[in-house]
């Protein structure tokens, strides 16, 4: 992956964006590699993703710096709002999981891959199953206990960990876990969670058993933002597979573990790669 | 299609089922072409479908008269729901439809083209929308309108038009109007319906628009058995179709229409062709 | 839908391409509904899809004639090949057919519903089977029969009837005949095929006996533009079904038909929508 | 899981196969658990798999010992080619792997979850890339190069780490190695590879740029019984991922890995559940 920035906006719809800021990109001699548009119509929303080299190696390297203030009266004067993000800062993540490893193991396999631009900085768990394939990966692991008398002491820990880690996305790989209103608080857009389920359906714990229970044809997954309202972050990615009378509930819950693999790796992935933007309660993803 | 009959059985799970049941065919010289068993462990109940050629044409023709009545002590001494369908006598159906034609047309085709090994008896709809569709297909159409006042009145002329073409199945193509308990009683096992939503989710009116506020990946439908309790039928076949960002509210009822015709096709065939067993709020599939 | 106007652009790749397109609609005051670009770095290539409202109807109307005119320079300046299209002209287009009827009618019923922007101006059939259907769907039909023999003599008589109805588009629903090199070269690409088949496996005459004959677990259907090469024109659309040891060859033709279907009215939609823009023997599709 | 037994025949087919085997099993008190045939018509051949409770804690423990012998003159009657397999007795196992891991790591935790009922008794290569991965799930590793020269030579030690671990299935987990007539010869059911393609379309090496050059709408992947003739073996599972003209070769790639993870961990989990049964160039699955 050569060296290159995204710009992400987010801003009311009206004329004019797309030339404002490709002309001030062309102005800097940007070579765009890639751009994106939407409009909710509905919403009078104007979204943009646009990806450009930097080329920081070679002689016309793109003056970033100078950019981002000179993009600054723009993004002022269209009332929006702008993420700068350079690929050669590397966001740094942290794994919260319990004792379900199947993501986990996952996401750790493609990061030693390099499926995934960031950093895993840690792993967090309230159980020590982790610790093994974490190590195995190089992956720092901190064993944080949560037993319901003491939530926000456990908290205040995971707390510690994260800023002296300087982390930027939490993703909770099967954590199973609620964490509290402050936590959501402090990472308002940081926080990717796998649901067992294909939301809205089965909302709530063993989502497996009652659609079992239910005879569905067909069983899914989905990967959301967390939002301080269970279940009901914008929705990331969603999968479905194929069951039949044939299946037991332990079944569903070994096709559920694929699913949830798949999902929660897409929308981490797609994170990193600055394709999502939120609002409300939705994403646009850009691919 | 050659001569054929299907045995479907229900009965508590016990052993020698099988070895019953195959050997009272071999005494009589079947000749099997598929067969397929299920059990559903937690339920306690067994599942049987068996399809064999008759051979009415040839000298050895299966005395499907004698077998019946060899068979009905078998039925008796393990307590099975059993029913014994022959491929010569097919079944009448019916099928309802309202203002929106997708379901009717693609079912009218596939009735001609084969597909479906029933005859369609005739067509019901509380609009005339449909009508010019069913006559160029050769098929009757009755316009019954229902308005709330005269739905007793209405039913009361429907079940007489299905009475006198001695209907079997009813088929409900994106018929929106909801059954009297009274309807769904006369036809215990005998009405299929499309929910035009991945069921649980977005159960009840507008699914689409629900669909979209919630900014879900995936949409889906569902077909289903009709019982008096609303969208909680038997679910006998699921789809789903991915949706983006960029896709509205009109984008995923268009979508949406495409997966309804899936799956509601897919159900009827099932249903005429004798792979599905109900059993409480769920379907054993033979495919 | 509303008056818009669509513009497509295919270039070398360069810097300030979409600032100068962006710029130009700004100037004339385009209130723009969806922009999409794509950078083929392998081949150096830029393309472009720019929907805006025309509002015709409103005192502030788009000026697309001085638009048009004003932006023939920018075309040359930077080598483009540039489409305008305005939702006003709807595209003519023509059907052809053999025997098998199901693309056919679900073409003529998806037009019907409003789902296909275009006239479809005459369906052209070396067959009469299709002229009940067409008649009932309001159609002109024309029948004309292509013996190995008469095969020029009959694709004159179809240039005829295309060249008098003002065809743009041709679509093959299942058209069991080779067009000649001379056909292809007259409508560059103008002509949708659908493949019973995932191309490029089993490429040619009854590909589902092959796939059954190869044991495959899935089987699919391409739709694509046709060049003189066959089977081997740009894709557009691919999908599959899952088969298995139970399906028969009837059974793979079965699935083959609602995946025929599928492919096909996507490809044909996309091509009226202006999604398509089409390179070698690839395309790009805009969402 | 329970101690079980499963029973695998195939045979010609003929009339009272089903009653045979199953009064046998009833003659023995046999618990069954699940019960499946096919016929395939046009090959005049039966197949089934029936699976019961052994029961071997409890009082009634059913006799395998016995029924073997009892089941014999049976098999010999109907010219089966049988197979009794029972749930205590563990297939072992050996993986290849070149550098590649992504299956490998896998197949190694699902093993580890439970997933696989089988034990992984070695892993070979010829790199040691694997070796930290094998380790870490205590599964011994064996570095065994193979240059064009000494190939011969180094399956002889193959050969050798295999009899010796008695090793029952072979699972080729991107081993990028062709096996040669020889050792296909020793192993005649008992070698899965995964083909990270949509079999039959491009058979061979760098499928994905293949299926790139080509414009592909979808990509796939295979995994199948390895034979004489390269990728041309009987088809276990194939899946497919959508691509679009986003995609660059190293996307695909990357969305291949995700297919090949799951059509090869299927597949092996199928041979292992005794659900597979080859004949000539195919195979049927009993789900």
């Amino acid at each position: 992956m050569n060296d290159s920035a995204v710009l992400l906006i987010t801003c009311p719809d009206q004329k004019g964006l797309v030339a404002a800021v490709s002309g001030e990109l062309y102005r800097f001699g940007a070579n765009i590699i890639h751009a994106d548009q939407h409009q909710d119509h509905d919403a009078g929303l104007f979204f943009m993703r646009v990806e450009w080299a930097l080329g920081s190696e070679s002689k016309q390297a793109f003056d970033i710096q100078a950019f981002s203030e000179a993009f600054a009266p723009i993004a002022k004067r269209y009332n929006m709002d702008s993420q700068l993000h350079v690929s050669a800062i590397r966001p740094r993540v942290a794994v919260f999981v319990s004792q379900h490893l199947h993501c986990f193991a996952d996401l750790l396999h493609r990061h030693q891959m390099g499926e995934l631009e960031c950093d895993i900085a840690l792993a967090i768990s309230n159980h020590t199953d982790g610790e093994a394939l974490a190590k195995f990966y190089g992956i720092p692991f901190h064993h944080v206990p949560l037993a319901a008398a003491n939530k926000a002491e456990g908290e205040a820990r995971q707390f510690g960990l994260l800023e002296a880690a300087g982390v930027e996305l939490i993703v909770l790989a099967r954590y199973m876990q609620i964490l509290s209103p402050e936590f959501v608080r402090r990472y308002p857009s940081g926080v990717i969670n796998v649901h067992h389920s294909f939301l809205p359906a089965f909302i709530g714990a063993r989502p497996y058993h009652a659609a079992h229970k239910r005879g569905v044809k067909l069983i899914g997954a989905t990967s959301h933002y967390v939002t301080e309202e269970l279940d009901d972050g914008p929705i990331i990615e969603q999968d479905v597979a194929r069951v039949s009378h044939r299946d037991q509930v332990e079944d569903l819950i070994a096709k559920g573990r694929d699913l949830e693999r798949v999902v929660l790796s897409r929308a981490v992935k797609w994170h990193l790669d600055r394709r999502i933007l939120r609002y409300g309660n939705k994403t646009v993803i850009f691919d």
